[in-house]
């Protein structure tokens, strides 16, 4: 068995403080979107890990509502020992004294039911590496938010990324440029044209403490692009929510929902990696859209609305 | 350019044989199936590989039926110059003399309408290398028909197994139990609890010429098993297409055409094949269900008819 406990004091501070903060950001999320939707609550699932392996999360899912046809917000915290499939992964060197590995992060995907109204991704998450004395070999954070409409409303894709502009660069101008590529490169159908998942957002990854920012430079940035979620996408389930739809706009939705469950299953390495090294099913493919259409050659009438949609799908903007 | 007609002359008559064959069949395929819809005939798209490379296919779809809410039969002859990625795949040593490979194929994944019929999905395939001299170097057949219900009829699930269990018995006693424990073997959703995704049939690969048998025996055994698609499917489809079904069976068709999509772009290794190195992405997803439902932790009734399919996906049986 594996004694998370055995680590030195300062760095079970900090995981502490990144324990609670991802479980208070999925509190305050949660509660946001059940005040939106305002006819279903979320659902909670507690899990621990088996065979011996440490850890566990809370999964906490809303399905069948006024706003949010389903949607999830996970947090995970464990770890283990290292093992030679993680040594590959994260390419970590075999004659390297890291044993055990630590693993605490939050993630999310809503698909609501209206059709104007975009699909949210975001996922923020910290990683460690321990020697067998407990000491602190590596740490990194990683994370990202994206957004992923079936109608393009110029407005809020600009607001959208103008939010996370924002938040980075009250920490360093350089990043959100970064970020802003990262994503695009990122959610990519490479089987579709290179089409994109959608409009992108920020993606970010293997951030350490270096020459120019710190360990709580990254803490601190991945708790600001945590919590703008709710500026970042409250406003836009407000404005579209009610807008009418019809039979042809929820179609399209489910065609589109179709290209995300084909990124989700075939390019996303968290998704694959998770399925591959027995992680909790449900947890993962809570992503996965509640309706989905798969059509022979599907194509929308050029310059219609949808058309527009894929267009910018396939070539991504720069909207800020 | 490639040049498929400097092959020597048997191994030409032996591949047109082969392509006369598979078109014949998926014509016939068609025919049988579109009579039985009543409503809707196949579209055709007939394509060619792009960038040079050679051959091309011909993908027939059947769409919103009486009987079939989506189907495919495709048909596709296509050669190459032996990438260092199919080296890989195949296992031929980089110093072996193969320069040029032809493969032809035909696949078929079938969805009807109502979930009392089950959905098919079969492929019998032919693959060769040459070297420089137009040679012929090697030459595998591969193929299997497996069947996906949603509710399970015993006497379908018998009289499906022991059609193609009568047509191998013709050829040898010993290929029907290994081929029925290979496709077990392959359709399996390893993180779902290794749950098939159905009931199985039979499934083989590189069966080439041996002391026990000639390539002629593996051509027929192809020929025979693909022509046996009516004998096993058609009186399956006449006895369900017409029962009368629910909103709850439609629900939990579409909950489990989600596993169906799960395996085919999570571990289907031709899918993934076909995807990443530049197939034809319309005709190889054409295999997908039309609607599709992914819902969180979704589990039938213990000891519903639902929960009886999924058991016996759990656990397969010997059906003859």
């Amino acid at each position: 068995m594996i004694d998370i406990n055995q680590h030195k004091t300062e760095t079970k501070a900090l995981r502490q403080q990144w324990i609670e903060f991802i479980y208070h950001l999925q509190d305050s999320i949660c509660k946001a979107l059940e005040e939106i939707d305002g006819k279903t609550k979320f659902n909670e699932d507690e899990w621990a890990r088996v065979e011996g392996k440490g850890g566990g999360g809370l999964t906490k899912v809303i399905q069948h509502g006024n706003v949010f046809e389903k949607g999830g917000v996970n947090t995970s915290v464990v770890y283990g020992k290292v093992s030679r499939k993680m040594r590959e992964v994260l390419h970590i060197p075999l004659s390297s004294g890291e044993t055990t590995w630590f693993a605490a992060g939050i993630s999310s995907v809503i698909h609501p039911l209206n059709p104007f109204v975009p699909t949210i991704h975001f996922n923020y998450r910290m990683f460690e590496l321990y020697n067998v004395d407990g000491k602190l070999c590596d740490r990194w954070f990683g994370g990202g938010t994206d957004l992923t409409p079936y109608y393009l409303f110029e407005e809020d894709a600009v607001h959208f990324h103008q939010t996370y502009k924002h938040v980075c660069d009250g920490f360093d101008e350089k990043l959100y440029p970064l970020f802003k590529h990262n994503c695009d490169d990122y959610f990519v159908n490479s089987h579709r044209n290179n089409e994109r998942r959608g409009i992108g957002g920020i993606f970010y990854d293997h951030k350490k403490h270096d020459e120019n920012h710190n360990t709580d430079f990254w803490f601190r940035l991945a708790q600001t692009c945590g919590k703008a979620f709710i500026d970042a996408y409250i406003p836009i389930i407000q404005k579209r929510k009610d807008t009418v739809y019809n039979e042809q706009n929820k179609y399209w939705q489910e065609i589109r929902r179709g290209r995300y469950v084909e990124f989700n299953l075939i390019h996303d390495k968290g998704t694959l990696f998770g399925l591959k090294t027995n992680g909790r099913t449900e947890s993962i493919l809570m992503s996965l859209p509640p309706t989905v259409r798969f059509e022979y050659n599907y194509q929308p009438q050029p310059g219609s609305e949808e058309d527009k949609l894929q267009q910018v799908c396939l070539q991504p903007r720069d909207w800020v």
